[in-house]
């Protein structure tokens, strides 16, 4: 199997989220000529250390997806509070009808169905509701996840990884958080990349796979 | 996502199971150019009636895959005796790391993990074991499922469930069989498809996915 | 084991929801003389298309219960928001109770545990709560269900089936809808019964049987 | 819901399995007046003590039954040895076969799919095979169970735990064994009986209802 | 494995359910020299009768867990409204980081997954959020699972029992309540036991061990 | 939790799946003083490549755990066929048997529930029936595992990880196999670390704790 010339949405809780979860694949897609668009639905003020400026994250995410080539105009950033995604959902839900009309996707990546995030649980419930006739794969958050069901697996070059590894280090208001680590990406990797013989890979959820 | 130019075994304990399981996803597989195998692990005498003569399995099974476009010459019929393929699961395995190293597929079709037929229960385990290392996908075949867990929807054209229809109806001497009914092939065809606001599909449990 | 004698309340988030699910069950429980009550707790401008008046839901769901075989007096319309149930789950919850102090109900039907609908999930979760000593069983809703674990078959005839589909055509406001297709609806009833070398038969999720 | 009038078999892999799993329903069963046959697959010498003549078994289950209110003629010994059902499977398989075709059961009682024991995990997993298209229940039996799955619960009167308990200490030869203790068999009712805000059940798995 | 010199946490949504949960096991940690604390989220007018005085609860789980050998100063009472917990999740989440951060728990008990009561699964779900570094168990609470996956087994005395069915009993307030009866606890726990060849034990869901 | 002064048995299927799965705990359960014994079924000419000597594997072994620091008196080597443990799983059963009888272990580790291995899923099997009065844990050999469900998370330090990836270089004949390599096993330790907020850890299935 093989994904070229497809329109993929990249839909993250919180910037960051969705390097940190398919930031490897993310290079390859890009690399592979698909369509990427990458939405965060929550993208300032995020847990921000007193030292940085209000529109850090806003800087920080471009910069990180540039790096795995997604393009500038591709990034959609959404305005809701952190932690209070519950509250919202009936909008959340809204926004993504929005989006999928709009950009009519053939492939969306969402948290997985065994995120214990408060905020990523609401992107997983409403994005099955929003995107149930296309394909939807969950990707593995191993801080918040206290199992994972890894369905498809993409095999990485290392220089994908690398480019992850790069992209992370651009939320530079973040680097306290242990998960932004660079031997813990490469640890993820190699360790799904054993399980199919090969040396780097990013294991996903399978929610639906439509062709 | 899109599957062409691959090389793609179709595994069926018996002959008929692998047109049951996944006939119209195989005619559609043809069409788009990819090198389609068919394995049946039994292939005679499979409680034929007395008025049939020994070898007519194997002719009808000739039949049934040319129509969904498999070529003769990629037929592979073995001889484990029907109901006994437990007491021969490490051969059925050692033939299966056969077809591996031979044919070195990029995707495989077996039974689902929900058969309860005592045989497709063989050819799952083993086939696990077996391909574990690129995409292995398990057909639906709701006489032997108490319950099914689709991940991945193939949509067809109402050709393509024709031709399974038809590749169907050339088991002569097997259409005593309920489930080998036409009405009912049509109607599991637009069931899997409606959950998908198309007209027909099949689906397939996700056991693993390479890309 | 037989139905007979029982009180049986068919719970619908939406008007329509109930015939969907249980259509052909009702008929037939009506006929051997059970005491069905048919609840649904949206039962107006249910996305109306804007040709039709404000209370068409209310005719249309009269009209479809009757050929059934519901007595236009066992129908009980709540006026909850469509895809605000959410919002209101202690309420919804309290009404339940007050309908199961009031009919004292031997079986309940409510939406399944893998209906992925925002408001059928919260009938599914406060109907456990309020019924939970008593028989539930969740209905089949393939448009709302990703996968599904059928426990409970009922065969059914062609009869039975054949009043699901005309009780559906009586919701003339929503025919737009791709699931209430006639082909759909016979379609769904002949796989099921085929998994029971049957012809037609409905599938329930057997959340809990008290006998 | 209820049972009346119905042809049920309870298969116990050895004797004594049918009493403890659902020797309070079989009271009521038969109380209720339907044709309930018991069958074990292995009725002699079974990890028998030296003091006790080889026969030993089969009257125990025979004066076992007779409490629980089912006739002599009703009982059906096979003879399979002790921990070796995985060898025989097939055999086991076609006996159960034989028995479906000579009294076309509605209702059949198995050990659950949670039971560890390996002669249990046969009669369960061909049990399946036998019987898909009638109802099948799977019992409970804490010693061998890590989990169970209740869905089916039976009301049971403090009589028919008492005939339960009564049958069990028929096994005199067998009453060194922790799990036919009085004290527990009233326990265990009592923790389910609980679960309903009643006084005592039995619980099961529901493999399959058909209606 | 054994607990000793450890800080051990008993979320209580409602005063009695620790008890009811863990009665025993508390009995036993606080005689092997743990320290303990009882936190109860909401401790009044829990559904009092009229004729009971507005701080009865807090009384009565005073005395309770004083039975169980926790010391009156280790008892931290919440405030939150009954049945209302859903709609302050975000602030009983800052609760419960507030509890990590000062009393550094090793072990956390929190009703299980498969609880259905509403303001369980509140606390079971932000529970995971908020001590997920640490040990987390699953309390068993029959009358709220419809089912239940123990992991953990803590054999106990049957003085352990006694205490634990003493403490429920000093909930004066709420003895109309049948999951309180002390026949039913003696019973739950003589299952437990009786599933490892012991008397009595009490289990627990595994959510999360580390050591 | 801690574990101390206990008996511990790991059972490996082949010599190198103890070290593979539990090195790491291995290491630090024999720095804390208990008693740890390693038992392989199979211990020689385990696809040994044509240039070892036949008791190589005999050797390695015992090399291996001594740097784990398991003393040379507690490794039992038995001498089943490898890929033929379903042909003898009454055998192994009565060998685990004899094992528990003799060490009377508080613990044991075999391979989880997920292993798709033929011989590990025997030694899953019958250490179940074996073992269920006390704890048992199941390993993760992600090589052989599609999902894993980690209860049990053993902190370790550097040293810990270090002893492993020493460990199993000493299977000079068997270094062509990728799942021994030393970065891979640092990657799989990291990995589950990281879930913790930690560093380095190993991660179990629990099958059941015993207190």
């Amino acid at each position: 199997m093989q994904i070229t010339d497809k329109t993929i949405l990249i839909i993250a809780p919180h910037t960051d989220d969705g390097e940190l979860g398919c930031g490897g694949t993310i290079a390859k897609l890009c690399e592979e000529g698909n369509r990427v668009y990458y939405i965060a639905f929550s993208s300032c003020n995020h847990s921000l250390p007193p030292s940085f400026e209000s529109d850090t994250l806003k800087t920080e995410v471009k910069k990180a997806i540039a790096i795995l080539g997604i393009a500038a105009e591709n990034l959609i950033l959404l305005d809701y509070s952190v932690r209070e995604f519950k509250d919202n959902r009936q909008s959340i839900l809204d926004a993504m009808i929005t989006l999928r009309e709009q950009y009519k996707p053939d492939i969306v990546f969402i948290p997985s169905s065994h995120d214990i995030h408060q905020d990523h649980q609401v992107i997983y419930e409403e994005g099955l509701r929003a995107f149930k006739f296309v394909s939807i794969f969950g990707y593995e958050l191993p801080w918040n996840n206290l199992r994972f069901n890894p369905g498809l697996f993409v095999k990485l070059s290392k220089e994908n990884i690398s480019k992850k590894a790069e992209a992370l280090l651009e939320y530079k208001s973040q680097l306290h958080r242990p998960y932004l680590d660079k031997d813990l990406v490469f640890s993820q990797a190699r360790v799904r990349g054993g399980q199919l013989a090969a040396v780097y890979a990013e294991a996903f959820e399978v929610i639906r796979i439509v062709l």
